[in-house]
C-alpha cells in the first residue's frame, strides 16, 4: 500500500482543504478553496472534485485507494449525507459519499469534522501511540472526540457525546441548548468575552485600550494579551476561566481517564498562559484516581489534522477496521 | 463448552460467594460463608477453596474450565494480587491468581468487585446485547463501570474511573477525597442522612419517628420510607438528592452517551421513588445530545451479579477475549 495515496477532505463553513496523502499520514499534496457554500452543494461538490484532481495530479500517478471526508456537523454517516443548513447555508440532506464514490470508483468514508481533527492526532499527532486519545477543542464552543484503539467512540445509535454541555454548575449562566452552567456556557470563547466585558465596563483596563476602547470589541484573544501585558483584570479572567477549563477537564479524566488529553481550538493557541492552572486543579483533584498522571498536550497538526484523520478514516474503510 | 463449567468467586468485606456458571451465565450451584478477613488471608483462601470444591461437588463431574474472581478493591491486576487492607483487615499484598491456578489447575481471572457486578449485568442481566453498558451503583459510595463490547473499560495504566468523584458542585460539601462537591459527597448514602439528619433537628417529621427519636439514626432508608408515607420534608430530600443523582447521570450520559445506565446498590432500592425526578431532568438537558433515548434500567442480578461477571471475565480469558 506504500505506493498508493488517500485523500483527505475537511469541509468547513467557509474553506475546503483536500490533500494527498499516504498510508504513513504523510501529506503528499495539499489544495484548498472557499467552498461558497451559498452558492449551493453542487457548486460545492464540482468544487471539491476539482480540489481531488489537483492534488492527485501532483502525486506522480499512485493509484488512489479511498477518500475520506471530515465536515462540519451534523452529518448522518449512515445515508452518507450532510445535514449542516447552519454552517453551509443551503446543505441540507446533502449526499457525499455516493458522488465521490461514483465519480473516482473508490471507497469514501465520512465522519464529522471534530472526530476526524482528533483521528488525524491520534493518527500521527500528539496522540500517536495511545491507545486512549481524548481530543477537547474549545474556541466558539467546547467540542469532544475520544478515540479509542484508533476508532472513534461513538454512543448510543452512533450519536457523538458533546462534552460542551457537561453540566458545571446548575445555577451558572443559560446555555442555548436550554441548560445553565454547561461547560461551554462557562469558558468558550464567548463567555471568556462575556466576562472580560463585564469586568472592563468603566474600569481602567489594558483590554479596553487593546480594544481601541469598544467594550465590545473585547474577546479572548484581547484578555490572554492583556494578562500577558500584566493587566490585573485580564488576569483575573484567565483565572476564572482556567478553572472552569480545568473543571471540565476533571470530569472528563475522572470518566475516561485516558492516555492523552489533546487541547485544540482557538481559545488553546494560549495554551502556556492556562497551563499553570490546569495543571494545579487537576494535580489537586488526582487523589482517588491517577488525573495528574495523565499528559495534556497542544494539537500538533494545525490546520492539516482534519484532513489527515478524514484520510485515516478512509484507510480504516478499506483495511474494514 | 456447554457441557463444562467456570466458578465465579464474589469477595465482599463480610460474606464471599461462590457459583458454578455454565457458558451462558447460569448459575449451576451456588455456596456461600463469611469471609472473617481478620482471621487472616491463609484462613480466607482455605475458605475459598473449600466454597469451590463445594459447588464443583453439585456439577456432575462437568470440567472446569477456568475460575473468575471480583474483589473488594483495590485488586492488583498485572500481580494477581488483592491489595485490600481497608475493607479485607490484614489483605495487603495477597496472592490470589496464583494460589487457585495451581490448586485447580485453570487460568485464573481477577476484577475489582464493581467491574465484575458490571460484567454479570451487561451479559445475562439488564445489559445484555448492549454494546455500551454503564453500571452505576449507589450506596455508601457511588461507583462506576463501562463495559463496552463486552470488556471492561479501563482508563490509564490499567487505572479505574472513578465516577464517584466527578464534581458537580465546586462550592459543594467537602469530600474525603480533598475536593469539593463530588457526585458522592452529595447523592450517596451517607450524604443523603446527613442533609435529613439536618433537617430534621427540631422539627416534627415521620422520619424521627420512624428514627425512635434518635436523629443520627436517620438513613437514606428511612428518609425514603417517610417520603413514601407522604411527609414533606423527606420528599424534599429525596427530591434533592434525586437532582444531584440526574446531574451526575446528565454528565456520565453526555460523556458516554451508553446504549444504558444500569442502577444497582442500596440506595437503588428506592428507583421508583427518584425515577420521576431523574426522568425529567435528564429529558431537560436532552438537547444537543439524546441522553433522553438512554434507558435507565435497574440492576437485575441482585447478589449474584458479581459471581456471574466474574464466570464471564473467566470465560474471556480463556477465550483470549
Amino acid at each position: 500500500m506504500s505506493a498508493s495515496v488517500l485523500v483527505g477532505i475537511d469541509l468547513g463553513g467557509t474553506n475546503v482543504r483536500v490533500g494527498a496523502v499516504d498510508c504513513q499520514g504523510q501529506v503528499l499534496a495539499w489544495a484548498e478553496a472557499p467552498i461558497e457554500a451559498s452558492r449551493g452543494p453542487q457548486a460545492g461538490l464540482e468544487r471539491i472534485v476539482g480540489l481531488i484532481e489537483q492534488v492527485l495530479a501532483k502525486t506522480e500517478g499512485k493509484p488512489l485507494k479511498a477518500i475520506g471526508m471530515g465536515a462540519t456537523g451534523p452529518v448522518d454517516r449512515q445515508r452518507g449525507s450532510i445535514q449542516n443548513p447552519y454552517t453551509l447555508p443551503t446543505w441540507e440532506d446533502v449526499p457525499i459519499v455516493q458522488p465521490l464514490r461514483e465519480r473516482f470508483g473508490v471507497p469514501v468514508a465520512l465522519e464529522n469534522d471534530a472526530d476526524a481533527a482528533a483521528l488525524g492526532e491520534a493518527w500521527v499527532g500528539a496522540g500517536c501511540g495511545r491507545e486512549r486519545v481524548l481530543m477537547v477543542t474549545v474556541g466558539t464552543g467546547i467540542g469532544s472526540a475520544f478515540i479509542y484503539r484508533g476508532e472513534v467512540y461513538r454512543g448510543i445509535g452512533g450519536a457523538h457525546p458533546e462534552a460542551g454541555h457537561l453540566v458545571l454548575d446548575v445555577n451558572g449562566p443559560p446555555c442555548y441548548c436550554g441548560a445553565r452552567g454547561c461547560w461551554e456556557s462557562l469558558a468558550a470563547g464567548p463567555a471568556i468575552a462575556r466576562r472580560a466585558q463585564a469586568l472592563a465596563q468603566g474600569a481602567h483596563t489594558r483590554m479596553l485600550d487593546l480594544a481601541q476602547g469598544d467594550l465590545r470589541a473585547i474577546d479572548a484573544r484581547i484578555v490572554v494579551a492583556a494578562a500577558q501585558a500584566g493587566d490585573a483584570l485580564a488576569q483575573h479572567v484567565v483565572e476564572e476561566t482556567a478553572t472552569y477549563l480545568a473543571l471540565g477537564l476533571v470530569n472528563l479524566l475522572i470518566a475516561f481517564l485516558p492516555d492523552v488529553v489533546i487541547l485544540g481550538g482557538g481559545v488553546m493557541r494560549a495554551y502556556p498562559v492556562f497551563a499553570p492552572y490546569l495543571h494545579a486543579f487537576i494535580q489537586q483533584h488526582s487523589v482517588v484516581a491517577p488525573l495528574g498522571a495523565v499528559p495534556l498536550e497542544v494539537a500538533r497538526l494545525g490546520t492539516q489534522a482534519g484532513v489527515v484523520g478524514a484520510a485515516y478514516a478512509a484507510l480504516k474503510l478499506i483495511e474494514g477496521g
